[in-house]
């Protein structure tokens, strides 16, 4: 207990929950560390793609393109600030205008999202300290995991005033890339490291794949954009106002960096390769090797682990609200102890955990199935405003409408590029996941659903469970395989409840049963004790045909009540020790299937040891 | 149920439990395998450890060493054969003449020599595969998985009537190894792949340390021996006699294998490696690259994958033994469906799974850890005999106590050797394993022992457990959450014990409160409804404390009842959709540790929902 509160602190009370408001100077650094940390590997995904000969002339039209991509959803994004001011984001955009089957799809791409935006961030933040530490470079996975767990720990302790702490990286982040970006514009051109000769040239229909592919690549540094639309709710008032002019900022700041870097890498013909990242050699051209690109390189990393920490701000909260309504598993509507949603943060470490080890913490591997989910949740929460704009009927709302519905298929085209060009890259994973969690989102919803009517007490057939004080003389059955202090325990409530107390033993060992018999008879009971051959050996068949013949007799005093001592061991470790057969008999009787057992009571004694290891 | 019953068989009756009766001809077979096994790798071993130089001079007179060793350790358990003619071996001869802690540091050194057996054998049985057919080196441990699951699920079937089966290869194995042997004697010696220089000599210092080494190593060829005597049941009656026969055939066998292959490495220079082993590269020399080769190869595989069939029939029957008496969860002594030790093969089979891979499949890795264990419960169970003749005092008792006292000492000067020799190579592994299973034993067994004491009716204290029929007017408390008819089902039964009924809620969520309390009064309860503050939001505690105030008030009516109801889903998957908060409150009561809960009264009224998916 004490190692635990020291690592995640002492409890709070729920009235400690307020919300900080954010200005918006602070509400930048939180919300922009995950769309401007894209950045650090959007440029590189381009460079990758085009490959080398292309690299040469296609770089920066994509990186415009990209950019008019993030003002059309900015536009977009516009007004969703101002109509869903207390956030909840695509989800709640999704299904109140699409209805449940888009809302869940939406879910489903959020969450895959925030994963991966786990996944890649830790890759490429620990991509740029190996890149400045080549020596490191046997320990990606283990730096990716210790980070990984610095902040799981951290969100469960439910930091809250972390804004002061994320401006400064953010900042700084944004000043040193700018400052770079300034001093590049002057040096000198590089020279190609490689020359192209005439056969080496591209057939067109390759050339118009591959700048499609790159486009499709560089659409993750668009990652992110949807994380403020989710934090409306915790900006200062004005709140849409603020939110709208943080908004713009970003995409100001987003813009100008993404297409610097790129002018910067394609300037001085930068070739990406596995072992440093195209933004460290960048940075090297421009600063040398000295202080100024070491703090480059741990500003990159800083802010890429601080998007980590907005996924794992923004899943969890995902998480409680499908709880909330029952499209996942209820626990992760609770808050923990320190008022934090601790099961979603545990579940969003476990499955970002498995995918960097299994993944071995590339980054590049995990980009493919990255901007799927994105833009799938762009596509939809767009068209989810276009009907809630055409419903409301607002002042202007037909250019409002059409803005959003055009950013709806400007992204929706970018999808299909996105599927088409990454389709063997990893695509088809998230193809197979998004249906798989909607699958299971509805059919947990059903469940929750069905499970709700059938006990709901309006459906009927309350009567046959209530029992009559006066008419109460059940028949009750006693399992036992020894007597000892918990079973005479167990055969002394049943007496109290009734004098039709029926004790029963299947007889495994007959040594154990004969010895059984003998202090049955030196004890004198009134119960009496019925021997139940098992020639296979089980326990439970035996006594659960017994117990329905009994259900048989005397009708008028309904079923059969089964008293069981059940054995509670000291220590948790020692129940290894002993074979729990009153579980063993539970789960049988519950799970037998030939009948329904609702209106059979089970009472279930429990005789706990004395306490100790 | 089906695929199951395909894979592991349909149940047996306790009934067909019984008992095969062998010849010596198929005994031999049976229970040589684990011994003649090991002529595969005990010469290699003592190449390995001799290394180039001294291979020149000293392998034989090694071998021959041994193969005295042998002849003591038979002398010895030619005693035991007679003595313990139920079976029981090592562990049953330390346990009765020398006490408990003999006894179960004998059990847990058997235990260790089982698991390498497993481990080693498939690892040494895939080494003569990957010898014949270089091309499959880079599956070993896929095919000693493979191997390992066959032979588990074979003995899980309960394989009985298996000695046909298995003396095909064991006579094969033989006849193969001396038609090699004699053919080998009649050709020209090999010559030395390396020349010895006069520098190279070795100093005598070194020299000695070596050979002891490789004595060490060689005395891996003497594992398995006493497979023997834990199996004097299942011979044809003159059961001891019929059992010593085999025995000594047994040693003549080995030692003379052992002594040919060994005169066969050093006669033709073969030089271990960790492509290929001695004995193909023996095989291949004498017989050439054509069909006998091969068959010899199949057969050292063959004869290696029963020596691991050997333990799966020997460690499961050694667990039953200790489960019996207590020493390790009586679960182990369980007899399955097909009337196997299923939770011993299953125990073994995961184990060295584990070490397998671990390892990666490298015989040599594992020898080190191996003859340690071996020679442990060698020396103690022929002190143990020591001690039983002297007790006994029959006829000759002098003489034949000093063969078992001289047996004795002989293997631990050996196991001193071992230690001494192997330490670093991974012997301290042994050497700390077997005292924890040892600790394990005890502990295990005391706990047992207290739990028996404590559950005795004897140890007074019935009294407090007698409720009267005339005076049973308890307390009883129900926690309810939500008001369905579960809580139903639990309320109605709580009423029918007794008048004094309160149900209590712990106000987490207040809106579901809220809704409680109206529906609580829309019902017309005569129960009346108790809300409990919760200002960190945890349900158990403040359930507790009310519940402890409950016992205080009215103290003549005993301990308050808690009656609860509990949810069952429809398929074991929904739990995770449910909360299982009657679980929760049942931990609470039993392991909030300022009391005794012994003389509580817990009813569970469980809920069982529809089956269905």
């Amino acid at each position: 207990m004490k190692i635990s509160s020291f690592i995640f602190g002492n409890p709070l009370k729920t009235e400690n929950l307020v919300l900080e408001r954010l200005d918006k100077v602070k509400a930048l650094a939180v919300f922009s560390s995950d769309i401007l940390s894209s950045v650090a590997y959007a440029t590189e995904a381009v460079f990758l793609s085009l490959g080398i000969v292309l690299s040469m002339s296609f770089p920066i039209p994509i990186a415009l393109t990209i950019s008019g991509l993030l003002f059309i959803i900015i536009c977009s994004y516009w007004q969703t600030l101002r109509a869903y001011p207390n956030g909840g984001g695509a989800f709640a955009v999704a299904k109140n205008n699409l209805g449940e089957f888009c809302g869940l799809i939406t879910a489903a791409s959020l969450s895959v999202d925030y994963i991966l935006t786990v996944a890649v961030s830790l890759s490429a933040g620990t991509f740029a300290i190996v890149s400045a530490f080549p020596s490191l470079s046997n320990h990606v996975v283990g730096i990716c995991i210790t980070v990984l767990s610095i902040i799981a720990i951290a969100n469960l302790r439910g930091t809250r005033s972390a804004a002061g702490v994320l401006a400064l990286p953010t900042y700084g982040f944004i000043s040193m890339i700018f400052l770079m970006i300034v001093i590049g514009f002057f040096m000198p051109e590089g020279t190609p490291k490689f020359v192209i000769s005439e056969e080496k040239q591209i057939p067109e229909s390759v050339t118009i794949l591959l700048v499609l592919r790159a486009f499709a690549s560089g659409c993750a540094a668009l990652t992110g954009i949807e994380s403020i639309a989710g934090g409306v709710a915790s900006f200062k008032k004005p709140q849409y106002k603020n939110a709208r002019i943080t908004l713009v900022c970003m995409g100001l700041i987003l813009s100008s960096m993404f297409v610097g870097i790129t002018y910067l890498a394609h300037k001085f013909c930068i070739v990406p390769n596995y072992s440093e990242t195209v933004l460290s050699q960048i940075a090297k051209t421009v600063f040398g090797d000295n202080i100024f690109y070491y703090v480059v390189q741990f500003l990159t990393a800083g802010i890429l682990f601080m998007a980590v920490n907005t996924s794992f701000a923004g899943f969890p909260r995902l998480a409680g609200v499908l709880a909330k309504e029952k499209y996942i598993p209820t626990r992760f509507a609770h808050l923990g102890d320190r008022l934090a949603y601790s099961n979603g943060i545990i579940a969003l470490a476990i499955v970002a955990f498995l995918l960097i080890v299994f993944f071995k913490g590339q980054t590049q591997l995990l980009l493919p199935l990255y901007a799927l989910g994105v833009f799938t949740s762009f596509t939809l929460s767009q068209a989810g405003m276009f009907r809630f704009l055409c419903k409301e009927k607002g002042p202007h709302w037909k250019i409002k409408a059409a803005i959003s519905a055009f950013g709806s298929v400007a992204t929706f085209v970018t999808l299909l590029i996105i599927v088409e060009s990454k389709f063997l890259d990893g695509a088809w994973m998230v193809l197979i996941l998004i249906p798989t969690l909607f699958f299971s989102f509805r059919k947990i919803n059903r469940k929750y659903t069905e499970t709700n009517k059938e006990l709901d007490l309006k459906s009927g057939g309350v009567s046959e469970l209530l029992i009559q004080k006066e008419n109460f003389h059940p028949k009750v059955v006693v399992p036992v395989s020894r007597l000892h202090r918990g079973t005479l325990k167990a055969l002394k409530f049943a007496q109290s409840l009734s004098d039709d107390v029926t004790a029963v033993v299947v007889n495994v060992d007959s040594a154990e049963t004969e010895r059984l018999k003998l202090v049955w008879r030196s004890m004198n009971f009134s119960v009496p004790l019925v021997i139940l051959g098992s020639p296979y050996r089980s326990v439970v068949n035996p006594f659960l045909d017994f117990l329905f013949e009994q259900d048989e007799r005397d009708p008028e005093k309904g079923k059969a009540i089964v008293v069981m001592s059940s054995f509670v061991p000291g220590a948790f470790w020692q129940n290894i020790l002993h074979n729990q057969t009153a579980r063993i008999f539970k789960n049988g009787m519950l799970y037998r299937k030939q009948e329904s057992e609702q209106t059979r009571v089970i009472v279930e004694i429990p005789y706990q040891m004395k306490l100790g290891r």
